[in-house]
C-alpha cells in the first residue's frame, strides 16, 4: 500500500515504546538486532555510494574548542581540556569547511551530543548521543547538495528495500511504503509554502522562525515521499547558512522530511565563508566571534565555498525500519535527562 | 631492506616534527592528504576484513556512565549530563561486553578521550584524541583473539602493500619493511622475556609492572616484524583483563608491538566476567564497584565469556605509512596540553 495524504500511519502522539531498564533487555531483543543489522546495512549503501562518487571518509573530531552553536534550545557539553573550555561536537559543520582544504568531496559519520531540552525525551526523535552522515562539497550550490542527498537516501532505501526484505518484514515494515522514495523525485517547498500549509492546518507557525518538530511532523504525516522544505529565514538558523544575496533575510539551506510522519531526516545548506560576513551573521545569533578562534583565523585566511548536508542517522534508521522511536535505532541510547548505560 | 636487529630505522629520540600552528598548514599538506586516504583504506580492508569473518559493526558510545579507568597516569573526561556524571569513552570495553548479548563478534571504530600526562606530547605516540579499532568475541579464548589480531594486522598491511605503492613511495616508506608483517608469523614473548632482555639491555622494567612506553620503543626497534607481548602481571592492567586461574598473579592478556620502533600497536586480553571476581578485581586495582553501575549489575545477572582487543588506529596508521609522529594520521590532532583545532 503507498501511503496518501488520506492515510497517515503515524502520527505526534504514538505511544512512545517503554525506554528499557538495561542495556541486556535492548541489546536482547531481535527487534533491536534486526534494526542495528538493517542500520549497517545502510551505513555500507551509504560508503559505497559516497566513495563511488569521489568522496574521502574522514574521522571527524570528538571534542574541539568550537561547534555548531546549537538550536532549538539543545545545550553544549563542556570539556576541561587541560584548563582549557572544549566542547562536544554538536556538528562538525565548521570542521568539515576546514577539511576541505584537503579534500574536495568528504564525509563523516559522526557521532554527536547534544543536550536537548528534557520534554523531547517523549517526542521519538531527539537523542542526546546520535549520528549524522555528515557531507560536504567544495565549490558547489545548496542545489548540488539536494541533489545529492536525494540520490543518497533514495540509493540507501533501495538497497535494504532489494537487499534485506526479510528484515524488514520481521520488523512489520511495510516495503510498499518506499515505493516512491526508491524512485527519487522527492518533492520541493518552500518554508513560506509549509508555514501557509501549518497555518491552514491550524498549527501555529511564525513566518519567521523555523518549524518546530511538532510542525515537521504535521507535515511529514500527510507526505507520501520525503520532500525538500528550502529557504528557511533568516534568524531560524546558525551563522554558517548563507544568505541569499538576491533575496536578503532567506537562506540558502534546506531540511530533508520524510514521509509518514517520522519528521525530519537531515538539514543543510550552502555555507557562509566570508570572514566579515561570518562575524557579522556571528553576532546576529547571538554568538561571540572571539570563541571562533581557529575557525574565524581560518576565514580570514580563506575558507573555500561550499555545501553540505547531515542525515539524522538514528532517524533515518528509525524512518527505514519503521521503528516508533529514534532510540530503537541506538545500541546505546540515550534520552535527554534519562540516566542510562 | 628487511629492517634487522643490528638495523634500527627509528628511535625513540628522532627529532620531532613541528606541531602545525593551524589547520590549514595541516590540511593542507600532500603528506597529510597521503597518510590520510591511506588510512582510509586501512579502515575499508579492516571492515572488509572483520565483515567477512561475521563481525558486525556497531557505532560505540562516545558519553556514558561508565568506561575503562585508564592506565599509565591518563586522566578520564567527566562531562556533566543533565546533573549526572558521565565520562568520555577511554575506551569502550566494558560496552564490547554488553554487546555480545546482541551479536556474537562485534567491531566498532571507536572514538577514544584520554588526557594523557603533559610530558607525553613529546613521544611522537601519545594523543589526547584517538581511535580504536575495537573487536570482541564472545566465548572466545586470548588465542583466538591474538591470532585474529595477527590475521587482520597482516592482511591490513598486505591491502596497503598491494594497493597503495605509489602512496608509501611519496611518503618515503619502505615497502621492503613489510615484507615479513605481510607474511604473517608475528612471534610472541612474555612479559617476563620482554622484562629480562629490558634490563640486559639497561633499561629499568619493574618485573610487575606495565612496560612503559620507552621500553616498548626499546624492544620495537630490535624487531623487525610485529610480535605480541603475552602474560602481563596483575596490577599492570585493568580489571576486565582475565587472571590466569593457573598461574594466579599472571593475566590473559597481551599486546602487539610494531617493529623498527614504531611502539605499541594494540592491546587485547581474555574478558573477566564473573561477577564477584570483578568486584574483587575492581577493589585491587583501586577502583570504587559503586561507579560502575549498570556495568556490575549485568555482570550479576550474566556478561558472556569474550576475548578481545583494540588497535589503535592512528598508530597503526603510522607504522604503515612511516610518519614520524602519531598526530600525522589524525585529521584534526589534540596533543597532550596543547590546544588546537
Amino acid at each position: 500500500m503507498t501511503v496518501t495524504s488520506d492515510q497517515p500511519t503515524r502520527s505526534a502522539d504514538t505511544a512512545s515504546p517503554p525506554f528499557p531498564s538495561s542495556p541486556d533487555q535492548h541489546l536482547g531483543s531481535a527487534a533491536t538486532r534486526t534494526t542495528l543489522r538493517v542500520q549497517n546495512r545502510m551505513l555500507a549503501a551509504t560508503r559505497a555510494f559516497l566513495t563511488g562518487r569521489g568522496f574521502t571518509e574522514l574521522l571527524p573530531p570528538i571534542i574541539g574548542p568550537v561547534t555548531d552553536p546549537g538550536i532549538r534550545g539543545s545545550k553544549q557539553v563542556d570539556v576541561d581540556f587541560y584548563g582549557h573550555k572544549y566542547k562536544l561536537m554538536t556538528s562538525a559543520i565548521l570542521y568539515k569547511q576546514a577539511s576541505l582544504l584537503a579534500f574536495a568531496k568528504i564525509f563523516y559519520i559522526a557521532p554527536n551530543v547534544r543536550l536537548e531540552p528534557i520534554e523531547t525525551a517523549v517526542t521519538h526523535r531527539h537523542l542526546a548521543e546520535f549520528h549524522q552522515i555528515d557531507v560536504e562539497i567544495r565549490d558547489a550550490r545548496r542545489e548540488d547538495a539536494i541533489a545529492l542527498a536525494e540520490e543518497l537516501v533514495s540509493f540507501v532505501v533501495g538497497e535494504v528495500v532489494r537487499e534485506m526484505p526479510g528484515e524488514l518484514d520481521s520488523l512489520g515494515r511495510d516495503r510498499d511504503a518506499f515505493r516512491e522514495a526508491v524512485a527519487g523525485a522527492f518533492g520541493r517547498t518552500t518554508h513560506r509554502e509549509a508555514t501557509a500549509d501549518l497555518v491552514a492546518l491550524g498549527h501555529p507557525q511564525d513566518p519567521g522562525a523555523e518549524i518546530d518538530w511538532e510542525g515537521e511532523e504535521i507535515l511529514s504525516a500527510k507526505a507520501s515521499n520525503p520532500f525538500f522544505v528550502v529557504d528557511y529565514p533568516k534568524g531560524s538558523r546558525g551563522f554558517y547558512d548563507r544568505e541569499n544575496t538576491d533575496n536578503p533575510g532567506v537562506l540558502r539551506n534546506f531540511d530533508l522530511i520524510a514521509p509518514e510522519g517520522y519528521g525530519e531526516l537531515a538539514s543543510g545548506s550552502e555555507r557562509e565563508y566570508d570572514y566579515a560576513t561570518l562575524v557579522t551573521r556571528m553576532r546576529e545569533t547571538g554568538e561571540n566571534p572571539a570563541k571562533y578562534g581557529w575557525y574565524l583565523d581560518l576565514a580570514r585566511r580563506g575558507i573555500p565555498a561550499s555545501s553540505g548536508f547531515g542525515i539524522g542517522l538514528e532517524r533515518f534508521t528509525r524512518y527505514v525500519t519503521g521503528r516508533t522511536a529514534a532510540w530503537e535505532a541506538s545500541a546505546y541510547p540515550k534520552l535527554p535527562g534519562v540516566v542510562s548505560a
